[in-house]
């Protein structure tokens, strides 16, 4: 789920860096340490992790994709859908899900065949390999629920959201066909742009791609007999949090007959903080979320909500009258919505362009000094002792043991441009009929541009394990829209625009970490790209029919009360105006808060990239930016996801490492899974019998003589 | 607390016998075995305590009653009186505390002593004997709370309580100074009365008392070094469960602006079933009252629930308009009130009166064989082997050091004759002034019999550890009541004679269970009088003021729908009326449901006793008529309690049973603590600012099109 960890809110970077599967592999070894299991041999084992398998047979590419693999990938697929569909339309945080997709990958697939091998029908053992065909199939499913723009630039178009922003003249309600379609068209050009890099990539460069390293490590752990001793006690904890989560949601439903009713609307914090979204709102998802992302995160979010909710608006607000027209109400962009949406865009882009740029130089660097010493070996081919392609001797068992099953099977690069071509013909002739607006010429000249935007994505993500997928498509929605202007459905045009730059980077950095992932658990090049198409396919109908259910069972969804406000679809139509018209329909001083809130996110970024260490104690702009418009309450649900797993680390530092990441999966698909049947309950018109309501004590008099008792 | 336990409720008997100190004594040990501290030599130990305690010296009477001990009595006193005041005044279930203020007492002082020691201050360690004195004078205090009649027959006189019942002529509302003046003259009659019979019943009858009993394993148990150490453990859990009780009842409070507000109004299971009382009502208290109880209990007030609000209410409901006036309203006695409490009392005195022949025919078969036995010694002088009161050879050493010791310091009987006498000239001359409808020769009547009954208790409870105390009450209430009759006030008179009889057995029993505690711990029986005296005398002073503080803090104490409804008010002044004027005033076919219900509370405890060990899965009748009049919501608490219980039992049985004692504890006092401040609250006129208010779908969008959402 590279690409999710790595959108918007920035919470990937350090989310992988910090929790991600890197870690969880080392904490898997510590536990198993702290257990009784460790003796010597094992210890020199985790040096070579391959002379561990070594007795195992890889079975090849075509023995890699199994049915049952592909079945299980579907029936994951459409959990995760749920869950990175939630998340979108809730607050468009997205941690990284690879725990919990790792561990039920493995789990169903262990059980299936330790059944099939207790009745002896077992034909082919569950390996790594398989496990990574799952695990790549998931997340390129799961990754178009994110990359599909459900949350952000696809809903953005719709009436509801255009009702909302400053430009109601064009707009495109979302249609299951038109969305399938749309995401046939562009979801594989990213995969077949960079698949001829791989071997550059992946053996020559030496890229790390931390999530897809993690990934590995993850699965290697998993097929070791402790790892896999560890990861049956880490299922059945996620099992038993996935159940209270489910049980807790479906509790919740009763109390929520319609808005402002519910745990949801639970002043745990007093009315006054309630008014200013300062609320415990009881959500076991982020409580989830708040324990898999970083402190900083965290604290990040909680921050950024004081300051805008706590601080900025109120005095903000008694400014009214004055900075803009009194009795706008809450919602209108001319009025204090207005300060909401912009400053936190001015935040989001100042943020989004100090780091493209951060990427850009490092990629740009990197490259340079790979192509220096690729020029320097050929100068000196003999005796140099570079990290070069060349097989040196000096390459360890785990290295060409890797690299000799990378390389066996191959995807013939005319294969991957033939491909390119024709799909980004298709595509050309298609889209424009999707959206009129969008140009045929727009789309040539992106297609012309992308796979290079696509390598320069997949290689920074290889570096820094940072997919800007959401900045080039913000790149996008500004260059279209300024193209096309406002008198040619600029608006949609770079909507559409940002949803095809975002599609083809985004899958193509993940595409690249999966192949890293394949080339440490020796899965053959060959299977991760199938895998990949099939997970795309897949994703390309599920997510769309995921989306489809939410957006038919929850009629308010993506206006700020509702349930699901769905925060960037707003940001992102904003964006698309701002593009197009200008900073014309601000209200006052607006635009200079803009200006100061987007030089504060790159001097910030700045001091902590400059100060070094202690740089990860700044807060994240980006996190900062996302309660300027939502309200801090699912920042303090996040928060208390971290309190609890700062408390567990202090009372059992072991045991928290090895399980929390399970606690808080079993609490984020607990949760997220809940939200299937209701929604289904929902679209069958079933209302909750209950309104749990909260009413100060003036107004619950009033009520009462009301009521009559 | 024994005469707590042994209430009306039926709860102690059993409480005590599977729940209370015996079985903590063992689980003390089993959880010893478990932990590495067993060895051989204690084994050995175990089975003789007093060689344990050889080495150490037994303080005289006078060095026993520390100043020490009696602050933290006088403290732990009000803690308890809160506790016991707000179980009576909700539910009248008031389960064994002996366990938590064992703990705290033997906390406190440890904690004082530790600190003076460190400072070279100690002149006096702490000892067995002195935690003795703690714990006879806060069970002595605390149980004023209970015998007292605060939520029984002296609130039942109260205006507010008269104008709920049928006989609204006579009453007399609490005033903080005769209640003080009524304890104070009645509450020490009991003590005087049994203190000459001590030897005969603890050295020469052997009687068990079990509470008695298990309470001094309990302090015994902590005055050895693991002992000590689990005690510690034990009282860390104890503090962690009442801050979070505290806190759960401090965050309840802020959203509990009216009736029908906050968590006690939370249809968890529905609104149809919260009409019908069915819910939980996030009670820490009684979650951890249904920890202490055993699980017959809990079933058996569960049951109770189901039958009485499931399924009879209802159906009875369905007849009005024929059984009973249409349109009464739920409050009316004659409506379907009348059913509740009518039916619930008639349960009451089938089981009482079940239990009292029972328990007579007990006492009197057992006082016939220990007086055959002394006569057969006597004709038969040497040589005969029974465990007769002569202090023959065989005596373990154990029994040879408690004897010398409790012989030791004597009470002169004509100080106790000449105590009994001259307050029982002063009660007899004061009470009428108190309540003129008590004409003195009833008194002295009272008088005259009590210490026979006095004996019986304390002997019946000796036996079954079931203090009868609230069925002598009875007993008065109904004798007294039909000699005064309906013209001279026999309704108030009969309710002040059940208090004077109530009070007189139950300080009897309970002294002569603490005599045995003090045996088994090598406390004088001087000391244990004087501390009786000591605690009987805060407690008149303690009680009063709590209850006070209730009163004028809840006006609509005693109401059905408050928060404070002392069920057994209401059924005590209506057995007052039965007493008085008859059945005339019961609605239809109400008589013949009391009949059955009575003959059905017999028959089942005759089933019970009869079947032998397969009785012990019968429901108690005394325990199922509780929620008769006020619902099944603290039932569904109190099996939380005992599912959370019985999980804990399945998990781990031996830190259940190490820990499960002091979990309840610290909700309990957590809970019940709470009171103080937010009864203070109250005083203040601060009242809640939020209501968390239920409402059906309906009536929420006729609320909110009212409030103009």
């Amino acid at each position: 789920m590279a690409q999710n960890e790595n959108d918007d809110s920035v919470i990937t970077e350090n989310g992988f860096d910090e929790f991600g599967h890197k870690n969880d592999y080392d904490e898997q070894k510590k536990v198993e340490q702290n257990g009784s299991f460790v003796h010597k041999k094992e210890e020199e084992e985790a040096a070579s992790v391959e002379k561990v398998f070594k007795h195992l047979l890889v079975p090849s590419w075509r023995n890699q994709l199994t049915i049952r693999a592909f079945v299980v990938s579907f029936f994951l697929s459409i959990l995760f859908s749920f869950i990175v569909m939630k998340l979108n339309l809730t607050t468009g945080i997205i941690p990284s899900l690879n725990v919990s997709a790792g561990l039920l990958g493995f789990f169903f697939v262990k059980t299936w065949t330790k059944f099939l091998e207790k009745s002896d029908m077992l034909k082919q053992p569950f390996t790594r390999q398989e496990n990574t065909v799952i695990q790549t199939c998931v997340v390129a499913s799961s990754g178009i629920a994110f990359s599909g723009g459900f949350g952000s630039y696809l809903f953005g178009m719709s009436e509801h959201v255009a009702k909302q922003s400053s430009d109601t003249s064009d707009f495109k309600d979302p249609k299951l066909v038109w969305i399938i379609a749309f995401l046939f068209v562009v979801s594989f050009l990213g995969l077949f742009s960079v698949v001829p890099l791989r071997k550059i990539m992946v053996i020559d460069f030496k890229l790390t791609y931390p999530s897809g390293t993690a990934t590995a490590h993850l699965i290697n752990s998993f097929h070791t007999p402790q790892g896999a001793k560890l990861a049956k006690k880490q299922v059945k904890v996620l099992g038993k949090f996935f159940s209270l989560s489910f049980l807790w949601g479906f509790f919740q439903w009763f109390y929520t007959a319609s808005d402002g009713c519910g745990f949801q609307a639970f002043p745990s914090l007093g009315l006054k903080a309630y008014d200013n979204r300062f609320y415990f709102d009881f959500s076991t998802l982020y409580i989830g979320v708040g324990m898999i992302c970083p402190y900083i995160i965290n604290i990040s979010v909680l921050l950024g909500g004081i300051l805008s909710w706590g601080v900025m608006w109120p005095l903000i607000e008694t400014r009214e009258g004055h900075w803009y027209k009194a009795g706008l109400g809450d919602a209108s962009l001319e009025g204090i919505q207005g300060y909401r949406v912009f400053i936190a865009i001015a935040m989001i882009l100042g943020d989004g362009l100090y780091n493209f740029l951060k990427v850009l130089s490092h990629t740009l660097w990197g490259l340079y000094n790979q192509i220096r010493n690729k020029r320097r070996d050929n100068v000196l081919p003999v005796g140099a002792d570079q990290d070069s392609s060349s097989s040196s001797p000096e390459l360890s068992y785990d290295d060409q043991r890797r690299k000799q099953l990378f390389l066996k099977d191959q995807i013939p690069t005319w294969f991957a441009v033939g491909g390119y071509v024709a799909i980004a013909a298709i595509s050309t002739a298609t889209l424009p009929h999707i959206f009129p607006q969008l140009k045929w010429y727009y789309i040539l000249v992106i297609y012309l541009i992308a796979p290079t935007l696509a390598f320069c994505n997949a290689y920074g993500c290889g570096l820094t394990d940072w997919s800007l997928a959401s900045t080039y498509g913000k790149l996008a929605i500004f260059t279209i829209g300024a193209w096309a202007g406002a008198s040619h459905g600029g608006v949609l045009a770079s909507l559409a625009a940002c949803g095809v730059m975002m599609n083809i980077v985004s899958t193509a950095s993940d595409l690249m970490q999966d192949f890293k992932t394949g080339y440490l658990t020796l899965a053959s090049p060959r299977s991760m790209f199938v895998s990949q198409i099939i997970g795309t396919t897949m994703g390309c109908v599920i997510s769309p029919c995921v989306f489809w259910i939410f957006y038919k069972a929850f009629p308010d969804l993506g206006t700020r009360k509702s349930q699901y406000p769905a925060p960037y679809a707003i940001v992102y139509r904003n964006m698309a105006i701002l593009g197009v018209q200008g900073f014309g329909s601000l209200p006052d001083n607006c635009l200079l808060l803009c200006y100061i809130f987007f030089g504060a996110a790159i001097v910030v970024n700045l001091t902590k990239d400059l100060i070094g260490k202690v740089g990860r104690f700044i807060p994240l702009p980006m996190a900062m930016a996302i309660p300027f418009y939502l309200g801090p309450y699912f920042a303090i649900d996040m928060c208390v996801g971290s309190l609890i797993l700062f408390i567990w680390e202090k009372i059992n530092k072991a045991k928290a490492d090895a399980f929390a990441p399970a606690v808080a999966s079993g609490l984020i698909c607990g949760d997220g899974i809940w939200t299937l049947p209701a929604s289904i309950l929902a679209l069958f018109g079933v209302k909750p019998p209950i309104c749990m309501k909260f009413l100060s004590r003036a107004t619950n008099s009033r009520v009462d003589t009301f009521l009559g008792n």
